[in-house]
C-alpha cells in the first residue's frame, strides 16, 4: 500500500509525504545505494540509518550471491542489510545495461525482490543508452513496456505486496520518453523513475536530461512520485526537483569516494586539489574533525570511508536545503544560484523557457518570499509569465502606457504624488511588461527585487509591449488609448471619465479582476462597497459592503483578495461554472459545509485551469457553493490525486432551507 | 614587526601569510568578536581556538570596566581573553559612532592598547556615517587624519611593539575615501581597515560597500593587507576578497543567534522559518546534533549558544571555500555564483564593469580552472577585457574576418576542415570578440565553457568588433581586410601570401606575440625554428631552434610560451627594456644567476604592465640577464612588496667571462 500526499510546493517541486507499507518518507529525498553484501559496504550502516529514511540495494546482487540469497529469503532484505525502514531494489537493469545480458528472467527477478520482503521493487526494463539508432531505441521500449504489462500483472494475479518502479526509458529521443510515459502511466506503477540518464550525467549533458524529465514528467499521473534514477551528484538536486523529481538514488557518494573526489552542492573537489587547504570547505562531522593533510595521508580504505561519509552529509544537506527553500517559496531562486555552478547547468536552466507554459501551470500563485531577479534568466521564469497572461484579465475602457523613473520605491502608487483618475494607467516594467497601477501592491509587482539592469536587458520586454498594445487596441481601439512619456510631468492629462470616482473602491475591482478574471465588484457595487485601511500601515486591510460586512480582506503579504463567507458568495455569483470550483461528490458535502477540508479522493471536477495557492469556491455537483478555501492542487492534480488534501477549506456554507 | 607575502592569488584576491610578532595567520581569514569579559561571551573560547588564529575584542570596554583592565594590565589581554594567537583590538570608535563621544583621549587609548599586550591596536578615528553633509564626513576625516599621525608618531617615539590599524574613512563621499586611503597611506599603518560600512551593510547598500572597497584600494599599498570592518555576513565574503579585502571581523555570528538567525553562505534565516524542516541545511556539529524542532525548543540561553556555534562554522566554512576558489583560480566563478543570492549583491557585482580596467592588473593571465560562464555578467570579467586588449599585441598585415558554428569544439583548428594560410583568420566570438585561428589554443580561448546564448547576448560585442574593425583598418589599410561569412564556405580564399609558408612554426609566431606583444620570432627566424608534437596528443609541445636545442615549452594547460634559458635570451634580445622585465638590485644578483627565486625586496624596478603569473625576464640595473621565472606579483605589487616571493624562477644566467 502506497499513498503519497503534497504537503508544501514550489516551481514543479513539492514537499510530499510517501507512505509505503506504513513507513514515512518525506521527499524529496535521497536514498543511498547500498550494497547487499555487508563487507563490501564502506559507509557504516548506523551513519545511513541516521540520514536516511530510505535506501536503496540490488536484487539481482543478491538473487545471483549465493549466501546473500540465502540469509534475504531466509530473513528478508532488511536483516540481510540492517535497515528497517523502506528498501527499494533494483533488478538488474544496470548489469544489463552494462554487460548487456543477465542471468535471470523479467518475472524470476519480480517475484524475487517480493519473496525476499522488498518495499519497492523495480521490473528488469531495459536501460538504453543515449544516441543509439532509433529502431534499436523503438524495439527496446517495446520489450520495456512488455514486461512492464507482465510484471504488472504478475503483482496483480498473485497479490505482491510489494510496490513497483515502473521505468522510463527511450534514450534520447524525446517522442519516445513521451510515449514512454503514456504507456507506463495506463499501468498504473508506484512509482516511477526515469532511466539511464547516468550516461548523460557523467559527460554533463544535462540539458538532455531537462529535456527528457520534463518531457516525461508531461505524461506522468502527477499523483506518483518521480524518481531520477542514478542521478547522485547534489549540485544537480535543486534543478530536478524544480522539475517535479521527488527520489534520488546516490551511488556516487561512495563511487566518487574511492577516486578520492570530494562531492560539494557545487561540484567535485579532487582531494589533490584541496590537500594544500588548512581546513576544508565544510563544516560536517568528517571535515570538521579532519585537515584535508590528515585525511589525505591516511591510507586507502580509511580515507575512502570518511570522503563517503562527507559526500553522503552534503547531499543530505542539499535535500535539506531544497526543503527549506520549497517551504520559503525560494526555490527558483535556489536553482537559478546552483546553475550558475557549471555553464552546462546553466544551459539546461535556460531550455526551461521552451516549457514555461507547462511548468506555470505547477508554480504557486502567490509565494512566502519575494521574486528575487538573479540575472536575465529571471526574465523567463513563470511568474513574469503568469502575470503578462493575466494582465488581460482586467477589463479596460481606457488606458494610459507610461513609464516612471526606476528609483520609485515599491508600491509604487503610495510614492507618486499624482491625481488619480479612473482611467487605467499601464507602468512599463523592464520585467513584469506593465505594472497596473492599480494593481500594484499585488504579488509579484511589490514583492520583488530587481538590480539595476542593463541596457539591452531594458529591450527584452520590447516585443511583449508591442504585441500588448496589438491586442489592446483590439480591444478598446486606438483612441482609448494613450501613450504618455512620464507619469509625473503628464498629472494633466490624469482626468476621470466618471463622476463620484472612489480610487480605492476602484483599485479593489481591479485587484479581483486581475485574482479571479471576472469583474466581481460591477457598476453597481462600486459605489457600495467601502475599504477599511490599517491604522498602523494606512494600507487597504478590508473590503465591506453596504452593511458594514467584511467581503474580503487584503492579505498582507501579498495582497491577494482572502473572501469571507458573503465575498465567496459574491464571488460564486459573478464568477461563471466551473472556473475557480473545486467540485467535490455528495459525500464530502455535509463535512465542506462544517468547514472540514477537501480531500483529493472527494474532487470529481474542477476548473482545470486552477493553480497550486488560489482562493476557490468548493461547491457540489449542482454547483451549490460549499464552501471556500485555498488550493493545494493544481487543476491538473485536483484530478488526479485520490489521496491527501486538496483545498484547504477556510469556511463552509450551512445549508439555507427552503 | 608584521610581514605579508602572497602565497596564492585570483581576482584581487590573494591568499596571504600574515605574521604578526612571530604569530602566522593565512588570510583571507575572519577574526571572531569576542567580549573581553568572559562571562559575556556566547561561545566557548576553546571553540575559537578552535576555528580562529586571530579574534578582536574591545580595548574601550577593558578600560572602562575596572576589573577587566585590572587583569589586563596585570596578566594581558591575552590571558584576559584565553586566546595566545592574535588579538586584534578596536578602539571605542565604535561607541564613539553609537553614543557620539567616549571618554578616552585618543592617545590614550593607543597607549593603553599597547600596556595591555595587544597585537594589533585601533587608532580611535571617527566613524562617520553614510549620507551625512559633505562638510561632516570632510571634518571628521581631517580629525582622523589628524589622530592617525599623532598615533604613528607615538607609536614610533615610544617604540611601541604593536602594530597599528589605519582606518580608512569617508563616508559615502568615494572622494573622501580616496582622499583618505592616499593620506593614510603615506603614515605606513600596518593594516588598513575600512570603516563605517555596517550601516550599509544592514540595509543591503552592498553596490555603495563595493564601490568604497575600490575607491579605497586603488590608493592604499598593495603590501598591507586591507580588513573590512564589521563585515561579517559570509554571503559578502566571496565578493569582498575578490576586490582585495584579506581580513573580515564578525560579531554576526554571536548577535544574530540572540535573535534567532542562522546565518548560511546564500543569507539568513530565522528559526521560526526553518524549525519546522526535519533537518537542518547544515551538516556542522551542531546541525548533525540537533533537529530544528529541537533546537527551537531549547531555553534561550542554550539555543544562543548553539545558534552562534552553527553561524561560526559557516562563517569559516565559506572562508575555506573561498580559499579553494583562489587556489583553483576560480574566484571569479564563486563571486558570481555568491551575487545571486541577492539582487542587492547582484548590482553590487555589476557595478565592478566601471572599474574593470584597474581590477583586471591584479587578475592572473592564467588560471588552473576554466574560464566559467555564468550570466551575462561573464561578458565584463576581466579574463574577457585583457584578451581583447591584448588582440592588438598581434601583428597584423592581412586579415580575414569570419564565423564559425557555435557548434565547432575547442581549439578550432583541431576541429575545422581548411587548408591553412599566412593570413590572420580572426573568427567572431559572443564572448572574447575574435579568436585568432593561430592562437585558439591559448587561456582563455580554449579554457573556457558557455552554455548557449540568446540571441541579445549575441549582440552584445557588436559595438566592439565595429571599433575593432576601425582600429584594423587604421593599422592596416581597408584592402588587407576580408570579411567573409563562414569559414568552411569560403575557403577558396585561404592561399597563402608567401612561399615555404609552415603553419606550425606561423602559429608559434602568433602566440609569442599575443604573450609578450613582442615579434620574437621574426621574419628570419622563422624559417629556422622547428615544432616538436606530443606522440600521445598530436598537440605542440616544443619549440626548438635551428640546432634542435629547445626555446620554448607550450604547457599544456594554457598553452602559454614558457622559455628555457635560450628562449628566455631570445626575448631578452627582442623586447625592449623595460618589458617583461623584473630589475634586481646587486646584492641578488649571485642568487637569481644560481637559480634562486626573486624576493620583494631585491626588486628595484620592473614593467609596470606585468600582470601575476606572467613569465618574465629578471635582469640587474644595466640589463644583463640574470634569469626568467614567473611573477607572482605584479607590476604595481612589484614596486611596493618588500618582503616575500616576487618572482618565482625557472632558471638562472651564469655570467659570461669576458
Ligand atoms: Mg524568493
Ligand atoms: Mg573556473
Ligand atoms: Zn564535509
Ligand atoms: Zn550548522
Amino acid at each position: 500500500m502506497m499513498t503519497f500526499e503534497i504537503k508544501s510546493r514550489d516551481a514543479m517541486g513539492r514537499i510530499g509525504i510517501l507512505n509505503i507499507n506504513g513507513k514515512k518518507i518525506e521527499t524529496p529525498t535521497i536514498m543511498p545505494v547500498v550494497h547487499p553484501n555487508p563487507k563490501k559496504q564502506v559507509v557504516d550502516i548506523d551513519l545511513i540509518n541516521k540520514l536516511a529514511d530510505v535506501i536503496i540495494t540490488n536484487s539481482y546482487i543478491i538473487y545471483k550471491t549465493k549466501h546473500l540469497r540465502e540469509i534475504a529469503i531466509d530473513k528478508g532484505v532488511h536483516k540481510l542489510v540492517g535497515f528497517d525502514k523502506v528498501i527499494v531494489t533494483d533488478s538488474g537493469s544496470f548489469q544489463l545495461g552494462v554487460y548487456g545480458d543477465v542471468d535471470v528472467e523479467p518475472l524470476e527477478i519480480v517475484e524475487f525482490q517480493e519473496m525476499i520482503g522488498v518495499d519497492v521493487g523495480t521490473i528488469l526494463d531495459i536501460p538504453t543508452p543515449p544516441d543509439v539508432d532509433k529502431e534499436i531505441a523503438e524495439k527496446d521500449l517495446e520489450e520495456t513496456l512488455r514486461r512492464a504489462k507482465l510484471s504488472i500483472e504478475l503483482k496483480k494475479d498473485r497479490g505482491f505486496k510489494l510496490l513497483l518502479n515502473g521505468t522510463i526509458q527511450g534514450s534520447t529521443y524525446l517522442d519516445l520518453r513521451r510515449k514512454s510515459a503514456k504507456e507506463m502511466a495506463k499501468l498504473n506503477f508506484d512509482i516511477y523513475p526515469i532511466g539511464a540518464v547516468v550516461p548523460l550525467m557523467e559527460e554533463y549533458r544535462y540539458r538532455d536530461v531537462v529535456e527528457i524529465i520534463i518531457n516525461s514528467k508531461m505524461y506522468l499521473p502527477t499523483n506518483k512520485p518521480v524518481h531520477l534514477f542514478g542521478c547522485g551528484h547534489p549540485m544537480f538536486f535543486a534543478l530536478a526537483v524544480a522539475l517535479g523529481c521527488d527520489l534520488f538514488d546516490s551511488a556516487a557518494y561512495a563511487i566518487y569516494a574511492k577516486d578520492d573526489r570530494y562531492l560539494t552542492e557545487r561540484g567535485t573537489l579532487h582531494l589533490d586539489e584541496i590537500k594544500d587547504l588548512k581546513s576544508f570547505p565544510c563544516s560536517c562531522p568528517v571535515c570538521s574533525s579532519y585537515t584535508p593533510k590528515e585525511l589525505a595521508s591516511l591510507n586507502k580504505k580509511d580515507r575512502e570511508k570518511l570522503l563517503a561519509e562527507h559526500n553522503l552529509y552534503v547531499t543530505f544537506e542539499e535535500i535539506n536545503r531544497i526543503k527549506e527553500a520549497i517551504r520559503e517559496g525560494s526555490l527558483w531562486e535556489l536553482v537559478e544560484e546552483r546553475c550558475r555552478s557549471h555553464p552546462k547547468l546553466l544551459e539546461a536552466y535556460r531550455v526551461l523557457k521552451n516549457y514555461i507554459d507547462y511548468i506555470e501551470k505547477f508554480d504557486p500563485v502567490t509565494k512566502k518570499s519575494a521574486f528575487f531577479y538573479s540575472g536575465v534568466e529571471s526574465m523567463f521564469r513563470p511568474e513574469v509569465l503568469r502575470h503578462k497572461k493575466r494582465l488581460k484579465r482586467i477589463k479596460y475602457e481606457k488606458v494610459y502606457i507610461t513609464t516612471i523613473s526606476s528609483s520609485v520605491e515599491k508600491p509604487y502608487h503610495e510614492n507618486l504624488n499624482v491625481i488619480e483618475t479612473d482611467i487605467d494607467i499601464l507602468i512599463k516594467h523592464p520585467v513584469f511588461g506593465f505594472v497596473p497601477y492599480y494593481i500594484d501592491t499585488m504579488y509579484p509587482l511589490s514583492q520583488n527585487e530587481i538590480p539595476e539592469l542593463y541596457e539591452f536587458e531594458k529591450e527584452i520586454n520590447k516585443k511583449f509591449y508591442d504585441e500588448f498594445i496589438v491586442w489592446l487596441k483590439r480591444k478598446i481601439g486606438e483612441d482609448n488609448i494613450l501613450d504618455i512619456m512620464t507619469y509625473n510631468y503628464y498629472t494633466s492629462y490624469f482626468q476621470s471619465t466618471k463622476k463620484g470616482f472612489n480610487s480605492d473602491n476602484l483599485r479593489i475591482r481591479k485587484m479581483l479582476q486581475y485574482q479571479y478574471g471576472y469583474d466581481i465588484i460591477d457598476d453597481d457595487l462600486i459605489n457600495k462597497i467601502k475599504v477599511v485601511r490599517s491604522k498602523n500601515t494606512g494600507r487597504l486591510r478590508q473590503v465591506l459592503d453596504e452593511n458594514n460586512n467584511i467581503l474580503f480582506t487584503v492579505r498582507s503579504n501579498d495582497n491577494l483578495l482572502i473572501p469571507s463567507e458573503r465575498g465567496a458568495k459574491l464571488l460564486w455569483e459573478k464568477i461563471l461554472y466551473p472556473r475557480y470550483r473545486v467540485v467535490v461528490n455528495k459525500e464530502a458535502e455535509e463535512f465542506i459545509r462544517e468547514g472540514r477540508n477537501v480531500f483529493a479522493k472527494f474532487v470529481v471536477n474542477c476548473d482545470e485551469e486552477l493553480r497550486p495557492y488560489e482562493e476557490v469556491l468548493v461547491v457540489n455537483e449542482d454547483d451549490e457553493l460549499l464552501g471556500y478555501g485555498t488550493t493545494i492542487l493544481n487543476g491538473i492534480e485536483l484530478k488526479e490525486f485520490n489521496y491527501g488534501l486538496a483545498v484547504k477549506v477556510r469556511g463552509g456554507i450551512k445549508k439555507v432551507l427552503k
